[in-house]
């Protein structure tokens, strides 16, 4: 997906959450916010709108002289969803349909993903889960397990910090010695790191690696041989959340998404309202 | 109140909406989308939000070829509030406290101001208005009449078309023959013109005249010298809206603003929360 005008006010509200949580004097604040306005008026927009946030997040962490600014904030969003963990594995046992469960947590997973976008307290999540998984899903569950029986190599795509916790409830249920799961190469906003997803001891289940960017997506051209070899072999592709669907929707590879779709441009290209969950291959 | 970075996300999402409403050919959008952005990041800050929107709405008028494309949504909120009027008038008639609720309602006139900001729908807005009704009213409306009654020259700054319905039902509370009723100089957004004022028939109550300018606000140094004569001359201020309130708080005159906070700068500089509807002297 190519960046849309309408995706602008989105990423200038990113640069003001940004601003707000890592600067406090209000010079530097106006400075940085005039700054990454110039970046976004003159930025390359045939490009994904993560290309366009990895260079703001570029410019974030060199202004703030911090090389990972949502660190404490990811460590948060770990420890809630651990804390979250045993309510699920619950949840999982008294299902009639743990499969179709699985999947809607890994997506609803999503929604704590509240450093960039959504303030929801931490209170207020279990309320939140509840109201999630009451959505309907949008696509078909059962086609993702019976894809991942076929493929011979799975590469899993991560999102967030925090929700990597729900995606290992649905990676013990897939065939884990098919699968290689990859994060992001290096901090950008509180996308999983190589850090996360040891924190939430996914390296016990699959194999984990990185994917050598610190795009808030998959840029292909911008990841590392390693994942792209990866990403070559792989027969399935299971993308968690808008930034892996924003750079890699319609690149003809067979890919199952999993995300809550947040926006219009989103959901035009989706075809799924806004707020739906949506698994689609 | 100057421009803060807070604001910005705010004039980008202003900036989105009006591109989406006024042109059609993508090329067009982006261009006038990434010349907005640096408008906004090369404007002074010092000067108010709505200082900065008034050259974010003169290049958008510039570039549509439209000196006032605004101008059929102001005709549909107008004739909108016409039709809430016999509704509105039956309300007054039976409340017990009939100033409160003219000062309500004229604060929640401001719900019709979609064009840029909410985007409630015709069908919508007799419960969204019951609703703003049953909610507190911060400040003190009985104020707001003891201070009319005691100046000796009124001076009503208007916001929106379609709002003022609402404001003329409190005009006619309050002593006319004392009060002038100002609008915008020329079209922006769709804040409240000559056009508007006599489409609501408010020069058959009071005396009305235009500020000469073209914010959607009110900076002094921008209005007319007939304008700026009537202010100077007045002994009390009402003031509608977030617009007035940016432009004018802090400038020591007696000012009474009616408005509804609809952003966490203001929520702070008023000492009030989002949503609450407020008359502060």
């Amino acid at each position: 997906m190519k960046t849309q005008y309408e995706c602008i006010p989105c990423l200038v509200r990113q640069a003001s959450e940004a601003i707000a949580l890592l600067i406090e004097d209000e010079q530097e604040r106006e400075r940085l916010m005039r700054r990454l306005l110039g970046e976004i008026a003159s930025s390359d927009w045939r490009g994904s709108p993560p290309a366009v946030a990895q260079r703001m997040h570029r410019i974030i962490r060199e202004a703030t002289k911090n090389k990972d600014p949502y660190n404490s904030i990811k460590h948060d969003m770990n420890r809630i969803a651990a804390c979250m963990m045993p309510r699920m594995r619950g949840m999982l046992k008294k299902s009639e349909n743990p499969g179709e469960l699985a999947v809607r947590l890994a997506i609803a997973g999503n929604l704590l993903d509240s450093g960039a976008k959504t303030q929801i307290s931490k209170e207020d999540l279990p309320k939140c889960l509840d109201k999630l998984l009451a959505q309907p899903l949008h696509g078909d569950a059962k086609a993702l397990f019976r894809e991942a029986g076929r493929a011979g190599n799975i590469l899993y795509l991560a999102d967030n910090a925090g929700e990597i916790y729900f995606d290992r409830l649905l990676l013990e249920m897939l065939p884990a010695d098919k699968i290689t799961f990859a994060v992001r190469g290096g901090p950008v906003v509180n996308d999983a790191t190589m850090e996360d997803a040891n924190e939430a001891k996914i390296p016990e289940i699959v194999h984990v690696i990185s994917n050598g960017s610190d795009a808030p997506g998959t840029i292909l051209d911008d990841t590392s041989p390693e994942f792209r070899l990866c990403f070559g072999k792989a027969d399935l592709i299971i993308a968690k959340g808008q930034g892996n669907y924003e750079t890699l929707a319609g690149r003809g590879k067979k890919t199952c998404f999993m995300l809550t779709v947040k926006c219009p441009a989103i959901a035009q290209n989706i075809g799924e309202p806004v707020g739906s969950m949506v698994v689609k291959l």
